[in-house]
């Protein structure tokens, strides 16, 4: 977190708690239609089961708020400490990750007890940093990492989503999350265009005068210097990606990257994560169930070894992080977020500028994950959030259908590593422009 | 199941269906104590979850009495025919074994209306089955195979135990099955001393004419030849074996197998699966959570390589399973069983003859698993219940204090691989005895 | 090594020191056709490279006889103590198994020089612990352990045949050791027979008075009780295992034991291990470079699992290790063995009994290695031959091709895993006798 | 290779012929101090055998010229084009690289007679093609093709140092490649300084008007925009990243990046790769054998990982590879490669500028290894010389003292995996610089 950007959210804090009741019922919210035996999913290390993820958020705000800054604090289970620490070296050891479908106790009541109990406890805090005029600097401490802490939820109520999808989908019975309302498959995509930009010098991360919330990775503002280039229309869909699986995309090396065809061959990879084929017909698998693959829809769930094998066939490329910012700054953040009650990437909208450019799906670039000139985490232990993470791993733009609205910003970075497929992640093209343009 | 041995059980058909309800009956009981998230855990492929085991006892009934044997018998569901084979590749493929704790569907409460479904119809045909004076072949095979059905069911009870100790054991909450009734030091174990057998030619296996319910690995009855040997008059404690760990046993390659010193240093065994020593004292983690080690109480859950390299530490050895039966047979089946209700091998008696030959633990034996001479696996997919696993494994005999008293015979072979430790198992020494005896 | 079987030896003692040339003289035979870098080949950890044998062969003589019974003895470099140590935890330390292959250095000469060290001073403590009519135990021991030297050694004669040809084969130009001379095809094979045996009570292992050396694990002699049983007159042809593989052997799990099957699935097992498919004809990988698949010759460089599911679809078994012996022990030990100068098993001579019981091809056994009752293996490091071996694998019986005569008797038992293949080892089917025969 | 660069080569061109020859004898010199058994040694996957590089760089000119370009060619041995493919998928199936050390076959002296047959008609080729004063297009190609060849074996000339150190070093005898010549201990290194730079526009890679050889990932010449930097005046020395170690940095994880701390844990990582304490002294593992670690040389064969958190601990960071090839270009490339004849790197001497930017050690920089803008590989297999290979991997700049010194350039990209170690691969620290100075 950026903590000088957070004075111009002055204006915010009388609401904080507020804000800190909504989103904390996200999360809740997303609970309603789990059977208990749901919550303790863990297919791979990295898909961590909803209760875990409901225990580790209230974790971050008792580690950080309330045991530090909140006088006379009493944590609701000293061993909740180790069992529900992520990653945070500077807090303590860690119970281990691939082990947390391991833990059926502390149960889902209890974890829900802990959060109600962090909850009564964070309102107060809230309420009492935020009533005074001028405050102290613990109670500015309180209200930026508060606002961290809510950011933090939003982060993982999107990985509930794709952490469970995942998880749902190794049972054979393939159960949905909850119903599909309305029909499945949309109306026909637009031809793919292709949108000119002439590079030069373009202002990269976030300002420090603009005064919002953001994560210390979007920081330091800077200046980078971009060749001409062209970006695609739209993301690219399942139409188009199953052309390239048809062509034998999957079994020719020349498309991949070197360490990509290694993981083909040793993965067996023949088309993208939830595809099925069944009966000579392609189904995915979704939030709804198993569906019949739409060929409107944008392709999802691919690596960034598939996305860039896919853009060499099409005689194209990923963006760079640079080129996609210096685009989406121009366009409002609009586009099919988690309010939209649709859990799974629409076809596009006929757009004037390039369409989806957030929201649908988190969109691979080629950049790899790494600091911004002069870029400083933060002391202590909350400095391990994002800085530690800067090495083996893609920079991913533009949030997803399960992202918070709110949560999404152009100068927002994402990031996984080349080979990671569970998220709701795709591709959008790009080209270089020509340099006489 | 050995066919041929179940005539003698004819008296017992009327009480057949009363059979079956108290056997399917006392799986429940085992789950009163169990939260909903408990059902689902599995640590590693062996540890099944609590709720696979409900399911697959079904659907063993299911599979080879109600599809086959009953008329107009509709599946609860077609797709657990799948989901929930454990390993008769004549019935189909399975559902692979390491993944059971991903099916958080079917829940809870659809396994237990699975095992509605199938005790409704079960009791149904046992009545019509066991009604008349003669049976039919159809009718008789109905009785032989429910007979095996429940035994296969006590199997699985046992495995609940075992399984869920290992599973919760991964929890550093060490949480407990259930609360423990009573002191948790035992009074003081006898010495150990030695008993003499003359060996000779004796008798192995169930007699035919002895008209009981057997596994068909018991089976035929045949003579082995025996050199003179001597048995412990109990299992080794765990004063015993902590003398040994104290020692530097797990230290020394002298005492241990190739295999086991190569296991001991790949999985750093330092003592017994569910030892732990915080503040230089000794703890035991057992159904009833983390107790202090008791030392009159007789050492559990010990791999074959451990119980064998304590025995050469003792300059004793393990007795082969011929050596065990041949004293066993002259016992009654007596000791601690399940319905002892303690779930946790007590101290032994005094006894005249050697104590513990039955019940509190299994007991290693130097004894590869082999069929017997002549043996005959039964036709089709339930000739894979015993037979296949002739190879790589163990013998142990007499039961543990988590067995059904009515599941274990003198002549019963359980087996496990040298390196299994999740089991109830022990170590009852034994030397060679004089020749000119 | 049973010492108090060695007094018979007596006669040949004077000649022990040209014994000992002999042996070590064929170990340098076998090199002859070897090119430099054909020495230190090492595919998997169990398939030493040549250079190391030679080197371990000296080491052996080196540490159990020179450096602790020859006075003034210098070691010809201290640091090969733990390098050539192969598994005597008694000695000390080891040179990790699985990198043999990157020991460069010591070279080849290095190690003939160390080879030529050793001789020398074996040789002259040879001739001076022999010329006595009354050897001190001192010298009874050199002598002792002198004969047991040269039996392991003849051991790692065979070891180098099987290790190389395992290792040669892994060069897609498939190399020959040396060329073949005479033609390829054998005269087809005897139809198949089965020979009757009454079982009873039979002496097995070697008896103290036979006065002939043999391993520890071959004592005592001992009687068992056997049921009547047959035996096929011949080894299994590569003709009879081929119309398993084109049966669907492979594919089939009902023909396998459990552990195989996974290791079937595993692996993706498809045939014998040298065997190959080229445009539909058969091959078979020999240490002769590749050739025509021989139908009549025996199968070999099979494991006991597909031995063990051959016998079953075959409607037969694996004799024990105990019918072999009682079998062979009324035959004389011939055949065809390294002296034979062919070093792939040769069809079956027609013959009044069963004809292969010694030479061709060892043979798998059902039995586990497990010691005899009342087996002691000896004191200290060299305890370590045998005894920590007995778990989790199988006898083989018999003797193979590379095999020198002298060094197999009826007595002898070989042993390995039931999944490795890189040894000479065929199948000889049994079946059940009449019990009323 | 940039073909359009390589018209300027044209003066070289009545020498090539010549140059060929050195280089391939450069490569024959190396082997010199080698035994025969040194050639084939492969400890991991990543170090090929010599031998196989001396194979693989001739395959290079007779796969990539003699075949396709010279009429009339007969190939040495068809089966090398499998063999000895290193990862070309468009010429075809490769041998797997971990297998390497298995073909013991074709001899050393097989490979000396391919290479003899390869150079005798590549001399006649080149002879042919630069005879004339205007090439015809497949001359040129021949010239083109050949001059990236012996580049190509120059990096190979490389890699058979780095190999053999890591093979050799697998020895516990610790065999040195040749004997050290002259005193060990350097004289001491000056303090370490820091130098500032300003940023703003540079220009990188190579620029098509300077008409010399360049490999294809140096292209295009582009622009980039630096923020202000300073960076270190030598290498970091031993005697600082000794006090790193004595300070607990490989015990602490807040120096490392994640991916950086978890490989630290899974291989136990202490100290670098060939740093071994004995009796409380440290020594180092060189080409000269084992040697006591000399203070004043530069700290080598670290993994980025070890070199990112060793600079945070210092306070700083790695430069990009752009800011240090904005520095380098201003410097000539001088400094100690190869043909200084001593095989590891030598204490800075005293500078002006910054010392050591090229020459004893390739400094990792925090450059993940991407295309330039506007990047095109060739086309045909020779594109997968270096395109593919643009993931996961980083960027090191400047050569080494086992790099031949005409082989390196200000703008050449060297890349490895983060955790490689096993390259001579150092640390040149850098800092952010004031904005506005």
């Amino acid at each position: 977190m950026s903590e000088s950007h957070q004075e111009g959210d002055n204006h915010r804090e009388q609401a904080l708690a507020q804000a800190f009741r909504q989103v904390r019922a996200a999360s809740m919210r997303f609970c309603e239609p789990l059977a208990i035996e749901d919550y303790g999913l863990q297919a791979v290390a990295e898909t961590s089961p909803v209760k875990w993820h409901l225990a580790h958020t209230s974790w971050f705000f008792e580690t950080f708020i309330l045991k530090p800054l909140m006088s006379g604090y009493q944590a609701f289970d000293e061993r909740f400490e180790y069992l529900f620490n992520s990653y945070y070296n500077g807090v303590g050891a860690q119970f281990p990750r691939a082990q947390r479908s391991l833990l059926s106790r502390p149960t889902v009541e209890q974890v829900l007890a802990y959060r109600d109990h962090v909850d009564t406890h964070m309102v107060r805090l809230l309420e009492d940093s935020t009533s005074t005029e001028t405050p102290t600097p613990e109670q500015a401490r309180v209200v930026q990492r508060c606002v961290l802490g809510l950011h933090h939820e939003q982060q993982h109520q999107e990985l509930m989503h794709t952490d469970l999808k995942f998880n749902l989908a190794c049972n054979p019975l393939f159960p949905e999350y909850r119903p599909l309302r309305g029909r499945w498959l949309e109306p026909a995509a637009a031809a793919l265009a292709w949108h000119d930009f002439e590079g030069g010098i373009t202002g990269i991360g976030m300002n420090e005068s603009d005064s919002l919330f953001c994560f210390d990775n979007e920081t330091p503002h800077h200046r980078v210097l971009l060749e001409p280039f062209q970006l695609a229309s739209r993301l690219s869909t399942n139409a188009e990606f199953l052309a390239f699986v048809d062509a034998g995309g999957y079994q020719q090396p020349q498309w991949w990257l070197s360490d990509g065809w290694a993981r083909v061959q040793q993965d067996n990879w023949q088309h993208p994560l939830y595809w099925h084929k069944r009966d000579g017909q392609w189904f995915e698998f979704t939030l709804y169930g198993l569906q019949p693959l739409d060929p409107s829809r944008p392709v999802s769930h691919i690596s960034a070894y598939e996305a860039d094998a896919f853009a060499r066939w099409s005689d194209a490329r990923l963006p760079t992080e640079f080129e996609w910012e210096s685009v989406a700054r121009q366009h409002p953040v609009t586009g099919q977020f988690l309010d939209s009650d649709h859990l799974h990437p629409r076809s596009a909208d006929p757009a004037n500028g390039p369409a989806q450019m957030h929201g649908a799906l988190w969109q691979w670039t080629s950049s790899s994950y790494a600091p911004y000139p002069g870029y400083q985490p933060a002391d202590g232990a909350l400095g391990e959030y994002n800085g530690k993470f800067m090495c083996n791993q893609l920079v991913l733009r533009g949030g997803s259908c399960v992202s918070e609205r709110q949560h999404v910003r152009s100068t927002y970075r994402n990031f996984f590593y080349p080979g990671d497929r569970w998220q709701f992640s795709g591709v959008r093209l790009a080209r270089n422009g020509r340099r006489d343009a």
